[in-house]
């Protein structure tokens, strides 16, 4: 599709530790909590670029996930120090990708690499608009 | 208070297996996962009893945990085949309390013994009566 | 590539139930618990062949998920009753691919469908080959 | 038990905030999550004091949880801003008593508070002293 921008609207960078709690008797992350990461990556994401996704949900809009997709290119150990980088897509005017990218923080070493895809409902699952000021927010032409 | 019951409302055994999620790098299940592990518990003596949980969020009636104690025996490991045994008491009209022992399904050597405490409550928290068939399915004085 | 097969060496079926805790507040399952279903429904697809994978990690063999993808279909919410249907492929003669389609057990609505792949390690993580037996047990050629 | 002091030999304050993988349909946390924040709780407040927990299992020094009790004060909800405020005591030589009270950060509402009680065990799970350096770090009289 011609519409499918060729940079992100905005990216972020947060860090975090792996629990103990996130570990598995493998003795790395267990494979789902990478997706919990992401979660974590994308709401510091919209809130740096001011938009609360809290406050999102209060006022009627969901962005629940359709589709997610990962990659597990290295370990990382409980009390491993990580930084999550994501990068928010638009995949036309209604699907938003979130691609993110975890790695060692100070290495530099890849863990995870994958996004995760999503849309825009009302409190019922039924797809709607995004909000106008999240067109505003992130500078997309609507 | 002399009102407790000595002995339980109500008494159920559901077996489950560790799953791979649910362990750590110490080999064992993670220590979390046992609230867990109440809740299917809980769930099923409740269904046993002829009340479906979801049925009676439904309806309005909240049972939010507001104290859980856990006392940790033995490992358990993936895959391992575990028992968990509920039992329901009434602390005076309004509190439940669900005593909760997990052992190995064929040795029988204990896991974890611990119970959660419930009360109703509506949808917005607020503490409520139970609602009058609960008091009937267990055959409390009312 | 033209060694892949077609059908799937082994197909196999679980049913389990959304637990309490595998919800979230926008009232259907979170996503990453997804790959926790997709774990159970491997963990019985191998022990319905023959392979405890328990066992399998004892004798030093290593399954982890090197790949995941999932595609959210239809809400599951608390006490739903899922069908896990999970078939298995090899893709070359040393990665193993999970697909797992989940889908509500009576309506047979879906719920999610996707995939893991796994490679064999040893304990330390490196790559390694399949136990002869495991050929066997799939009547895959060696 | 007159041996067990009055005064903590350490606290120490972390800040999290609620993770939405962390709440489950009542609109809340799920009531095991609050054992995970535990965990952060005392993770940092060893680090704090000079012990890194990772490393200590590496030289073969295990704290698994034998104990744990938890009271749900109030509700904590997506994305709100928590202090887990974290005392460690010593009950006799070799148990430990990790307090948490955790709060809304903001308005110091309380939301749980609980302790896990822990003791040293080796890596196959049978009990031993403390480290040496432990005594001198929290400065106990061995």
């Amino acid at each position: 599709m011609s519409e499918i921008p060729q940079k992100p609207f905005f990216s972020h960078i947060i860090s975090l530790r792996v629990r103990y709690c996130e570990t598995d008797q493998m003795g790395t992350f267990y494979n789902s909590r990478a997706l919990e990461w992401f979660e974590c990556g994308r709401t510091e994401l919209l809130r740096a670029a001011g938009v609360c996704y809290a406050k999102l949900e209060e006022d009627g809009f969901f962005l629940p996930v359709i589709e997610a997709f990962v990659k597990y290119l290295n370990k990382a150990r409980y009390d491993d120090l990580l930084e999550v980088k994501t990068s928010m897509f638009m995949e036309g005017r209604a699907r938003i990708k979130m691609q993110v990218d975890i790695s060692h923080r100070e290495s530099q070493k890849p863990v995870v690499s994958g996004y995760t895809i999503h849309i825009f409902t009302n409190r019922s699952g039924r797809p709607i608009k995004p909000p106008q000021f999240f067109y505003e927010v992130f500078r997309i032409r609507n």
